[in-house]
């Protein structure tokens, strides 16, 4: 089991089921945001590392990122030693808006 | 046939084929122009009139997100004389944007 650390325990993570439609949208409303879901969407579960992902944007530009999509429900995200693992949460994020994903994430920009 | 205008002459529109997927979901991300895209849905193509929308907001910024909507490929407009009439594009929409649409504004917000 990891060990929790206190940078560990500042991550919130919010229920998509409760997440209004708004937050959804906004979350996808940017190429960046839909980039990191698309990296995510193509690789398993919990093997990508924030640090990992190629961004064209600052360090701290892209942990508000991560923030935002973690916010809206779209990810889920645990530390690892030094590294932050992420998660695309696609079925439960499916199951509170169906279709949204599909529609957003699974075509070109 | 209608009398062309110098309004009706300004009014520019999209083929929703060419609009970007950040463009639409720029327009769908504002809670006012889902809820022109619900009315719009609810009735009957070029029934509803730009004046009779019932939008908690300044006639002008109404105007600017018709504009956004035009522009995004999600309505087309025509003027009939004084009235200014909107149909929601959805085939057209759907066929750019499969499912966009029915996981937006046929939900609620």
């Amino acid at each position: 089991m990891a060990v929790e650390t206190a940078r560990a325990r500042t991550l919130t993570h919010a229920d998509p089921a409760g997440v209004p439609l708004q937050a959804a949208l906004d979350a996808l409303a940017d190429p960046v945001r839909r980039s990191i879901l698309r990296d995510l969407a193509a690789h398993d579960d919990w093997t990508r590392a924030c640090g990992t992902f190629d961004l064209p944007i600052k360090k701290a530009t892209a942990s508000h990122h991560f923030a935002v999509l973690r916010s809206a429900g779209l990810i889920e995200q645990r530390d690892e030693g030094a590294r932050r693992l992420n998660r695309l949460r696609r079925a439960e994020f499916d199951a509170a808006f169906p279709g949204l994903l599909a529609a957003t994430i699974d075509r070109a920009d």
